[in-house]
């Protein structure tokens, strides 16, 4: 409940000190009150009542839900009382929003500043609030990567699944297999767009293991997750670039300059699973999530067919075919991956050919497979393509840069519901843990295309998983007339409602755009092979 | 003098906290203590002592030379003691890299800190310390430049000179004038490289007014001066293309796509003269620098030659040739300015027909000018190409990415000193303010690329702008190798020391190398049409 009535306080230097909190107004993360609430305070414990970090401005952690808040201002000052460290830092979230959007700025002459006089409760409807980062086909500096980790955390989505490895690149150092990154994270050159016509420059670059410990930490001080995700046994042809030996032909490979479902995936040998239970181990020292994505996507299995070995593993385990042996692929995963206190993350094709026990089903290709894995009791992240895919075109017509997928506008991700309309009212809803748009950079060059992506469709998403399920477009529209001024201050170049600015537009390249009648029986046909698990 | 024993610190909850300052690690700018010494103590005045912001740092204000400083390290802990806050800002720098390179990320895990007992007493040599940035002919992204200023403020810069305008691009809102942004701000494509190969692309954004005071914000509370430079007469199509009567031609002009010195300049119209007066109004008031630069380089007089109007103006001012004319050009701005009571900045172009009084001059073609400037009593800052131009290339060979300019390498950088030799023991030579290096940006299209050639070199050149000018090229490499470790943490994509990573260079893409003595020759034959004031 909002009061509208506006209380302006004056800034009075021993008790509501406004006005010596220029940090309120020059740091990204809101200044003090962000750094103590993300986790500079040390461990909360319930029931303790904190003293903020400035007079006027307290923090209580009390007997509340995990993330949730209640955010009060009234002339005496700014009390937050939250159930843990992710409901203050929420807390003060809104709290900044209720700033000027000059507040967002890095740094400002001004100093004056109103809060209105508010009473908010707050917490989210779901409690993974995701979003993916395809950092593999087009590498993001960590300072991007870093600053895209705020923008997050400002809409309070708390999951940041970074897809580390492709065809077109590695981009985590892996200290066993160092040839991972010096061949498989860069390229010679890429596909602009979708006509076959190459760009003709190199693109790479890595994150170190220092890199990811900073980033990992980072985002844990914004109560964000990070979800690592090596993609196998499809989508890996850098890592075959690298290393020949993972591959079914013997002979050499390049990482991939162009785009789509490559043919070219990993062979089955004992030695490629240890090779990947090896990568896999690295990568639970660096990231302490407790959820690990191996992919499993678009794995074409036409060399597995034409691969004598790929058809004696098959006969040697009695297996069907080959989404079989795919299936027993990744349950060699799970299994490693459980062994060490983790949970495989994996696509929705992961259930072709059976699930593993304790596997969790990001789930892409409509609903299918969400419904499907829901009702077997598996955990469930939906990411449905034409609904929270925002690399797919924002709207209509040729003036789209590169456009791509099925038409995608703000409204229609404001529309989406998290949970598959299929399980209302089912017990199976319970296994829905909540939903990620997704960031697919084929065609996403640079962070300031990204940016012109991701928002401000990323807003309408964060409403979609954090607010109850009741839609009211006008008042999203209105909310966001509001947010817009935020992200103008923090130099977010989002796509303006009227359409791209001139620079924004890429004149000539065509990108892969999809009729969404046609794509959504294509994904029919495609997930007939979902069997149940 | 720096005492070499290392004195490790256990944490001490009440007494020498580094354990409790994870902010020293969590914060680009050094979190609580940087905060602390970027103005948000307020108002320093001399002889105060103030308490540092946690227990065991403490930071002193007392009698000392503006910008000096005198950090001291012992077991009971950091002492901090300076002339003014920017001598306290570059104590704590100096802190800093005491700290082990981690203490560059944004955060870590690690709490455990040791410093090297120390007792430094340090000041710089020169008081303007710059680095110019040509965010014209590539536009920076907000977010990416104030990341530039955190750079240059951890290498103890203090002046960015930043280039707004050029014939490729103009940058910064000007309220009355909006086409300067709506057409001025982007271009329909540019080339790549130097062989006349278009990349198709359209380019462009700019600076708000919100968002360059936001900039100099950013920067004064890293000490750092923002000087803007709106480049005329020459250098200024992207104008002409907005406004175009600006113009000699009456024919619309696009902004320019293409590098080199272009013929389309400002016409003299008293119109004209007004429109960039009621522009510098705008400028004067967004930029509180007392140097406002208005370029004056590379004006090309082709079109005054052939214009009846520009020769009508030459006979009514009695002037002899178009370089006088120039020069007048000029001296209505320096009016202008000096009225408002700045000073004008233009490189040593100005020097051309007549320098106006209190000009200061960026002496950029070797020194020729900075020499005849000082000479005359004006205050120069020496920038000779050959030098300090940033964007010249690292070393010679095909294997650097478009290969600009002639070999400047870092051993060349750190070799340069700010003082021309020919004022040595010189009255003149107090007119050198210093000196500031420059990073064109024709062949930089991206922030990455922007790493790679303006580091390491800009080490070194902070190097011989702040220190004593004897050189020690085997110490300055020792304190590199301790200094790259920081680059790597804080993301600087930095050119190693054996040439460019596969996914650095440009195969194929043509760059633009000069010889060094043909250049030379050639500067030299340029120059001579400077006069003495």
């Amino acid at each position: 409940m909002i009061i509208p009535k506006p209380v302006r306080f004056e800034p009075r230097p021993d008790r509501f000190v406004l006005d010596r909190h220029t940090s309120l107004t020059a740091d990204p993360a809101f200044g003090e009150v962000a750094a103590w609430s993300r986790g500079e305070l040390g461990p909360v414990t319930r029931g303790e009542l904190l003293p903020g970090p400035g007079p006027g401005i307290t923090l209580s952690v009390r007997e509340m839900r995990p993330e949730a808040y209640r955010l009060s201002i009234d002339a005496e000052g700014v009390l937050v009382e939250a159930g843990d460290t992710a409901g203050a830092f929420y807390g003060v979230q809104t709290l900044r929003q209720l700033l000027p959007a000059e507040a967002f700025r890095k740094a400002t002459a001004s100093r004056e500043l109103a809060l209105p006089a508010v009473r908010i409760e707050d917490r989210p409807r779901f409690g993974w609030r995701g979003c993916l980062l395809d950092v593999a086909r087009h590498f993001m500096p960590k300072a991007d990567l870093l600053r895209f980790i705020d923008l997050m955390a400002m809409h309070k989505l708390n999951v940041l699944h970074l897809h580390l490895t492709d065809d077109q690149g590695w981009r985590l150092e892996i200290r066993r297999y160092p040839r991972l990154t010096e061949v498989g994270a860069w390229r010679t050159e890429s596909q602009i767009g979708w006509n076959g016509v190459m760009d003709g420059r190199p693109h790479g670059g890595y994150y170190t293991q220092d890199d990811i410990r900073e980033i990992v930490a980072y985002a844990a001080l914004r109560q964000i997750m990070v979800v690592p995700e090596i993609d196998l046994p499809g989508h890996a042809q850098a890592a075959i670039a690298a290393y020949p030996e993972l591959g079914n032909l013997g002979t050499p490979l390049q990482v991939a300059t162009t785009w789509g479902i490559c043919e070219n995936v990993l062979n089955v040998e004992d030695s490629t699973i240890r090779f990947f239970q090896n990568v896999l181990d690295e990568v639970i020292d660096l990231f302490p999530s407790p959820y690990i994505s191996i992919g499993g996507d678009e794995c074409r299995k036409d060399q597995w067919r034409a691969s004598p070995a790929a058809q004696r593993r098959i006969a040697e385990l009695g297996l069907r075919d080959e989404d079989e042996l795919q299936s027993w692929v990744i349950r060699r995963f799970a299994g490693h991956l459980s062994s060490r206190g983790r949970r495989l993350v994996g696509w929705d094709e992961i259930l072709e050919g059976g699930l593993p026990a304790g596997a969790v089903v990001a789930s892409w290709r409509d609903d299918h497979g969400a419904v499907i894995a829901a009702r077997a009791g598996h955990d469930v992240i939906t990411c449905p393509n034409m609904s929270v895919y925002l690399d797919y075109r924002q709207a209509p017509g040729e003036e789209e840069p590169t456009p791509f997928g099925t038409v995608l506008t703000l409204d229609d991700v404001y529309a989406f519901d998290p949970l598959p309309a299929a399980l209302a009212g089912d017990q199976a809803a319970r296994h829905i843990l909540g939903s990620q748009c997704c960031l697919w950079t084929e065609l996403i060059d640079s962070t300031r295309h990204l940016d012109y992506m991701a928002f401000p469709r990323l807003a309408a998403f964060a409403e979609t998983v954090w607010s109850p399920p009741e839609k009211d477009l006008a008042g999203f529209r209105h909310r966001l007339a509001a947010h817009l001024p935020r992200l103008t201050a923090l130099g977010v170049e989002y796509r303006p409602d009227e359409g791209p600015l001139p620079w924004q537009r890429r004149p000539g390249v065509p990108g892969r755009p999809e009729d969404t009648t046609e794509w959504r029986a294509t994904i029919s046909e495609w997930t007939r092979n979902i069997r149940r698990p």
